[in-house]
C-alpha cells in the first residue's frame, strides 16, 4: 500500500468520523422538537394540547421543505456581506447532505421556539405562513451574516451554536408575536395584575426539559461538525461547559424562587436549565468550566427577571416563558462570550474590542428580527388574522382549529362512551344471561303522586361498563336528559382480590357512574323497571337506584318550567 | 511503524468507526419500541394503557431470545433460495454481534407493528405466542429473501432498511391479526359505519410520533451498516431523503383532512409523518431528495385512503392505522423505489425492470405472510382463543388481563385512598389537635321523623384529606354505602397564597370531596356527629353537611326497597 | 507525506473514534435522568409528582458541580488505596474533559436511584443536602476503590460498568433513607401488612423503562469509553449481553408473576427489565451471551423476591422498588461475574479466587455505604429532620413543599378555572349577542316558601364555558358556597359533527359542568334570574336549572345550623 492509497484511507476515514458526529448530532437536534412539543404542550392547559402539538410538527414539517427550497441558499448559497444567494432544492453545496440536514434541523430550532410564546390563542393557519417565513427568509439572513460569511462573521462575531444565531432570534419573534397577540384571556385582572394559568402537565413539561438538555449535547457538541484534526477536544469541553452551565443555573433558579417565593418553583427551575443551556451556547467552546458556571448563574437570574420583566412591566403574555429563556438569555449568553472567551474575552485580557462586536452582532440581529418579525405578524393580522375569537379561545383551540373534542378524550372518561349499546330486547348482561323474572320479585314501587306533573329526580349509581346501554334503554322509553357523573362507590361489594407488585390491593372504592335524571311525564316505576332489566346481573354490584321529589325545573334557553322543561323539542 | 503496522491500524479504524455507527444505530432502534408504545397506547383508550404497554414489552423481551435462539440463523444462517439455517444461540456469525443486535432490533421492529392493530380486544397470552412465531420464523424467512441472500436478494431486489422486509410484514401481520380478531365492540354501528374510538392521550401519541422519527435517523442512516469507503456520503444523503419525506408527507396529510374534514386532523397528520418515514425506508439511499419529496407526498395521500379503505370498506378495525401506515406505505414505498431510484428507477430512465422485481417482491413477501399468519392466527383462534371475552373488554384488558385496576390508579383520583385510617377514638386533625368538645358546642339537629324507616340523604363537602378517615369513621357507625366525588368548592375560605412561577394563584375553586350517603336504620343525628368529630379542626374549609329527604331507593340486585336496600348482607 | 505524519494522523482519528463513542454514551447517560424521572414520578401518586421530578432534577443538577469540585478529585485524583486526591475544579486530570463529563454523569445516576425509595415524604431540603453528600464523597470513595485504582482494583475485582460502583452503591443508600424515613402513612395496616399504593401513571412509568434500557447501552456499550484497538468487538459484546440479560429477565418476572398473581404483573414486569440490566453491568463485557441470559433470569428472581423481602419482611416502604432493583440486583450481577466470566469465572474453570474477590468487594462496598449513609441520614434526621409532616404528606409535596397546587392544575379541570370573568352588567354571551327580554318572556318561578329561613338547592348544568361568569355573578348577589362538578351531559342538543380521522364522532355525551347551591337568605328567583341571565345564549345547550327542598345544613367549623350556615362571616 503506498502512500497515496494511505492518504485516501485516512481522508475516508476523517470524513466517516465527522460524518458519523455531525449527523449523529443532527437527530438529536430534531429530536428537540419532542423537547419542544413537550415542554410547550405540558405549560399550557389540555384544551390546546392537541393544536400546540399539531404546530410544533407543522413548524419543522413546513420549515424542512421550505429550508431545502428556498432557505438553505439565502444562508449559505453565496458570500454578500449581507445575503446568501438562490440555491433552489439545495443539495447542501459544498457541505453536501451533512451540511443540509445538520442546518435544517437547526432552522427548525428557531421556529419552533415561538409557539410556546404564542400558544393558546394564535390562528392555527396563520402559524403555519408566520412558520414558513422565518424558515424561508428571515432566519436564512441573520444565519448568514452570523454562519454563512456574511459581514459578522466577517467582524469576527462568535456564536458557536447558536445562542443568537438560533434562540435569540425565535426569541425576538415570540416577544413580537405576543405583543401582537395581546395576553390570554384572563391571564390580566382589571388592574393589569397577572394571573397564575397553570398548564396542565408538569412531567410532561419535565421531560421535555430532559430531553432538550439531552439533545443539547448534540446541538452544541456535534457544531464542532468535526471530530478530526484536534476537534474531538473542543467537543468533549463543550460536553462539559454545556453540561455545567445548565446545571449551575438550574440551582441558581431553585435558590432565587426559594428566597422569592418561599418554595423552590419546579416550573421555573425548569426554565432555569433550559436558560442555561441557551447562554452557554454561543461560548461554550471558548470558556473554561469556570466561565460556564458563572455564565450559568447569570443565566439563572436572566430567566427569573427575564421572565417577570416580560409579564409584569411589559404585561406581554408568554405562556411557556420563551422570550426569558431563548431570547434574553440567547442576547446575554452571546455577550458573556465577550467576556468570558479564553482566547479574546475582556476578563481573559482581551481588551473590549470582542465584546464590542459580540454587542453589535445582538444589537444588529434584535433589529432585524424586530422589524421583519413586525411586518410579517402585522400583514397577517390585518389580512386573515392572528387570533382566534374568544369563543374559540374560551373553548379550546383543540375542539375549534382541529375538531378534536380532546387530546384526551378517552382519559378518566366514562370508559364507553364509545362502547356499544345494543338496541332494546338485547340488554343481554355481559356475563351469563339471568332471568329476571325467575330470579326477583318484581318490585312495588311506590306511587309518587297522581298528578302527571309531579317532578321525580332518579339518581342511578352503578357499573361503568353499564353506562351506553342504561343509555340507550331509557332514550327507548323517552327519558330526554342525563347527567352522567364518575364516582367512587363505597359499598358492600367486595371485588375478586386483586394485587399491583404482589401486594394485594384494597379496593374498598369502586369507580361507578352517576346518572341522573329529573322525570315529569314518564312514570318512576318505567324508569325504574328500565333501569334494573338493564343493571341487573344478579352479581353483588349491581347497582342502587334513589328517587327523589323535585321542587322545580327551568330550562335555560326558553324559560319553561316543571312538565314543559322537561319535553323533546326540535 | 512499516505498512502493515498501519494497514492493521487504519483496518482496526475502520472497524472501529464503522461498529460505532451501527451500535448506535441498533440502540435508536431499541427506543422505536418506546415510540411504538407511546403511540399505541396513546391512540387507544385508558383501560387498555398497561396492557399495550406490556405487549410492546414483551414483543422486544421475547423476540430478543427467540431470534437469537432460532430466527438469526434462519435469516442469515446459510445461503439457501429460501431459507437460511440453523445457527442455535448464534454469536451473529460472519458480521458478529454487531450484526447480531442490528437485526435483532429490526426484528423487534416487525413484531411491535402487529400490536397497535390488534389492540383493545386480543388476548395477552394469545399475542405472546403470535409474537414468538414471528420473530421465529416468518420474519426471518422473508428476511432471508432479501437481506440474507436468498431469491429477491439475487434478483437485485431492493430493500435498503425495510419499507417491505420490516413494515409490510409487520403491516399484513396486522391486517391479518385484525381481520381474525373482528371489530371491538362499539366500532360499528349496526348499518356497518364505523364510529370513532378517541385514544385517551394525544400527546403521549405525538410523542411517540417524534420518538419515531427520532429514531428512524438510526434505522435508515445506520443501514449503512458502514461509513468508511465512501459511506457516509451515503448515509448523509439518507438522512436527508428521510427527513424530507416525512416531512413532506406530513404537510400533504395536513392538507388533505384540511380539505377532506374542514379541519386539520392532529392524529391523521401524526400517521402522516409515520407514512412518509415507511414510504421511504426502501429507497432512502437510492432517491434524491426531489424524490423523496414525490415519495412523501405520494405516502400522504396513501396513508389517508389506505386507512379509511381499511376501516370503510374492508370494515377491519385497526385502532392506530398500523396497516395503513406500515402495510400500504411498505408496499409503496418498495415500489417507488423502482420508480425514483437514480441507478435503475424507471423515471431515472432504467427501463421497467427493476421496477417488476420490486412489485415481484412486495406480491410474494404479501403472500407468504398473509398465508402464514393466517394458519398461526386460525390455530391460535381454535385452540387458547385469540380474543377476550365481550366483559373483559368491556371493562378493560388492564383489569381483567393484568389485575391492574388502572394505569393511572392514582391519577385525578381522591388522593387518600391508598392514604390511612387511624381507628376509632384516633380521628387526629392532621394540624394541631383541638378538643372539640371545649372548642365548639354540641349542635342540636333537627329530628328528621320518628319512624325508623323514613329514608335521608347525608352530603359531605370536605377536603380530600379527610376522606379517607371519614370513610372508616362511617363505617364504623354501620354506614353500608358511600359514594364520592372529586368536586371544586367555591366557598368563603381564603387559602395561604401560592405561587405560580412567581404570580399568585387565584385559588378561588379549591379540591373537595362530596360524600353521599342515604340512610334509614342509622340516625341522621349520629351521622353528623360522626362527620364532625372526623372533620373538624376548627380552621376554615373544615366542610358542610347537608341533609335532604329521599322518597325511595331500590337496590338492583335483589329487588329490595326502602330500609332494606340499605342493610348489609351476605 | 511521512510515516511520523501519518502515526499522529492516525493518533488523532484514534482520539477522534474514542471520543466520540465516549461523549455519546455519556450523552445517553445524562438521558437516564430523564428514565429515574419518568420512572419515580409513574409510579408514585400525582400528589407528589412535581416533588418527585424536582428531585430528580436537582439531584443532577447538584451533583455536577459538588463532582467538578471535589469528587471528581477524591475518585480519581491520586493513586491512593482508599483515596484519590483533591483535584478542585478538575479538567478531567489525564482522561480530560471526555473522562470529567462521563464520570459525572454516571455520579448522577447513583444519586438519583435513592429518591424513588424516600419518594413521598422526605423533605425537599434534606434531599438536597443528602445529594450533595453522595455525590462529594461517598460515591467517590467506594468509586475510587473500584475504578480509581484503588485496593479493590488492584486486588482484580471487576465491575465494568458499575453494577456495585453505581447501582449497588445507590440501592444501598436507597435502603438505609427508606429505613430511616419510615413507611408512608397507610403503607402498613394495624397487622404490618403492607397494601398497594399505586402510582399515577403507568404509561410514564413505562416510558422511563425504554428509556431507560435505551440509554443503557450508553452506560454499558460506552464504558469501554473506546473503540479503537479491538475495542469495538467488545463494544458489540456488550451490546448483544446487555439487551438479552435485560430481554430474558422481563420474561422471567413476567412468568413469575404470572404463576404467583395469577396474571402478568404489568409494573413489577418492568422492574423486571431494569433487574436485567442492572444485574448485567459488571460483567456485561465478560459474559457469552448464554451467561448473559443465565445472570437475566436469576435477576428476574432476585428483583421479585428481593423487593417482596424489603417490603413483607423488613417492612422497608420502597415505592419503586429500587432496593431489589439496584441494591440487590447490583450485588448479584457483581458476584455472577465472578461465575460466568470466560476469563476467571467459576463456572469457565477459573477457579474461586475472582467470585472471592468479587464477593469482598460487595460487601465491604455495602459496609462503606451502609455506615457512612446512616451517618448521613441520622444526623440530617435530628437536625433539620428527613421527613415532612403528616399533614404535608396528606395533602402532598407538591403543594407543600413547592407551592404547587397539582402537576397537573389544569388537566381535566373545568376549562375555565382561570378563564376570564367580567364584572355585573358585562355578561356578554361569547357569541352574538341577544337581548334577553326580548327573547324571552320572563319566567315565573313559583315561591319556595314564605319563611325566609326556608332552604333551597339550585342545581345547574351548564357549559363549562360560562363557569367563571356564573360563579361571578353568584358572588355578587351573595350566594357564598359553590360547589362544582364535571359532568356528561346527555340531551337533545345535537352538536356540529365533529371528525376523528376522518370518521364522525358521536357526541351523544357532551362535558358539562352542574353548579350546586344551598340558598336561605337570597330567594330561589334571584338565583334563577342570574343564572339564566348569564347562560342564556338562545342555543341549544344553555342548560337546566333544578330547585330542590333541603332539611338541613350543618357547617362542621362552627356547628351553625340552617340558615346560619350559609352566611358569609369573617
Amino acid at each position: 500500500m503506498d502512500t497515496t492509497s494511505i492518504m485516501s484511507v485516512l481522508a475516508d476515514h476523517a470524513s466517516a468520523i465527522d460524518t458519523s458526529w455531525t449527523l449523529l448530532g443532527a437527530a438529536l437536534v430534531f429530536f428537540m422538537q419532542a423537547g419542544f412539543a413537550m415542554v410547550e404542550t405540558g405549560f399550557t392547559r389540555s384544551k390546546n394540547a392537541g393544536n400546540i402539538i399539531m404546530k410544533n410538527l407543522m413548524d419543522f414539517s413546513l420549515g424542512t421543505p421550505i429550508y431545502w427550497l428556498i432557505g438553505f441558499g439565502i444562508m449559505f448559497g453565496g458570500s454578500g456581506a449581507l445575503i446568501g444567494g438562490l440555491d433552489f432544492m439545495t443539495n447542501g453545496g459544498e457541505g453536501g447532505f451533512t451540511t443540509l440536514i445538520f442546518q435544517t434541523v437547526f432552522c427548525a430550532t428557531a421556529a419552533t421556539i415561538v409557539s410556546g410564546a404564542m400558544a393558546e390563542r394564535t390562528k392555527f393557519s396563520s402559524y403555519c405562513i408566520y412558520s414558513m417565513v422565518i424558515s424561508a427568509v428571515i432566519y436564512p439572513i441573520s444565519g448568514h451574516w452570523i454562519w454563512g460569511g456574511g459581514w459578522l462573521a466577517q467582524m469576527g462575531f462568535h456564536d458557536f451554536a447558536g445562542s443568537t444565531c438560533v434562540h435569540m432570534v425565535g426569541g425576538v419573534a415570540a416577544l413580537v408575536g405576543a405583543a401582537f397577540l395581546g395576553p390570554r384571556l384572563g391571564k390580566y385582572d382589571k388592574d393589569g395584575k397577572p394571573k397564575a394559568i397553570p398548564g396542565h402537565s408538569l412531567t410532561l413539561g419535565a421531560l421535555g426539559v430532559f430531553i432538550l438538555w439531552f439533545c443539547w449535547f448534540g446541538f452544541n457538541g456535534a457544531s464542532t461538525t468535526a471530530m478530526t484534526e484536534g476537534a474531538y477536544e473542543s467537543a468533549a469541553s463543550v460536553y462539559v461547559t454545556t453540561n455545567l452551565a445548565a446545571a449551575v443555573a438550574t440551582v441558581t433558579v431553585m435558590c432565587i424562587t426559594w428566597i422569592r417565593y418561599g418554595k423552590p418553583d419546579v416550573s421555573m427551575t425548569l426554565n432555569g436549565s433550559l436558560a442555561g443551556l441557551v447562554a452557554i451556547t454561543a461560548g461554550c467552546d471558548m470558556v473554561t468550566p469556570f466561565g460556564a458556571a458563572v455564565i450559568g448563574i447569570c443565566s439563572g437570574f436572566a430567566v427569573v427577571y427575564g421572565i417577570e420583566f416580560v409579564e409584569k412591566v411589559l404585561k406581554i403574555d408568554d405562556p411557556v416563558g420563551a422570550v426569558g429563556v431563548h431570547g434574553v438569555n440567547g442576547a446575554l449568553g452571546t455577550l458573556l462570550t465577550g467576556l468570558f472567551a479564553v482566547d479574546g474575552g475582556l476578563f481573559y485580557g482581551g481588551g473590549v474590542h470582542f465584546f464590542l462586536v459580540q454587542l453589535l452582532g445582538v444589537v444588529c440581529v434584535i433589529a432585524w428580527v424586530a422589524v421583519t418579525m413586525t411586518i410579517v405578524f402585522w400583514v397577517i393580522k390585518h389580512t386573515i388574522g392572528l387570533r382566534v375569537s374568544e369563543e374559540e379561545e374560551v373553548r379550546g383551540l383543540d375542539v375549534m382549529e382541529h375538531g378534536l373534542s380532546s387530546a384526551y378524550a378517552d382519559f378518566m372518561q366514562i370508559p364507553t362512551v364509545n362502547g356499544f349499546y345494543k338496541p332494546e330486547g338485547e340488554y343481554a348482561p355481559t356475563t351469563e344471561p339471568v332471568s329476571l323474572e325467575d330470579a326477583v320479585p318484581a318490585t312495588e314501587v311506590p306511587s309518587t303522586g297522581s298528578d302527571g306533573h309531579k317532578l321525580s329526580k332518579v339518581v342511578v349509581i352503578c357499573r361503568q361498563s353499564r353506562l351506553e346501554s342504561l343509555r340507550g334503554a331509557l332514550e327507548d322509553i323517552g327519558v330526554a336528559g342525563l347527567t352522567v357523573t364518575n364516582v367512587l362507590g363505597c359499598g358492600v361489594e367486595k371485588g375478586a382480590e386483586e394485587y399491583y407488585r404482589g401486594v394485594p390491593i384494597s379496593a374498598t372504592l369502586h369507580p361507578k357512574v352517576k346518572v341522573e335524571m329529573v322525570i315529569s311525564r314518564i312514570p318512576v316505576e318505567d324508569v325504574v323497571d328500565t333501569c334494573r332489566k338493564v343493571l341487573y346481573t344478579g352479581h353483588i354490584g349491581d347497582g342502587k337506584i334513589f328517587i327523589y321529589d323535585v321542587q322545580n325545573v327551568i330550562k335555560v334557553r326558553t324559560g319553561a318550567v316543571g312538565y314543559d322543561a322537561l319535553q323533546y323539542e326540535k
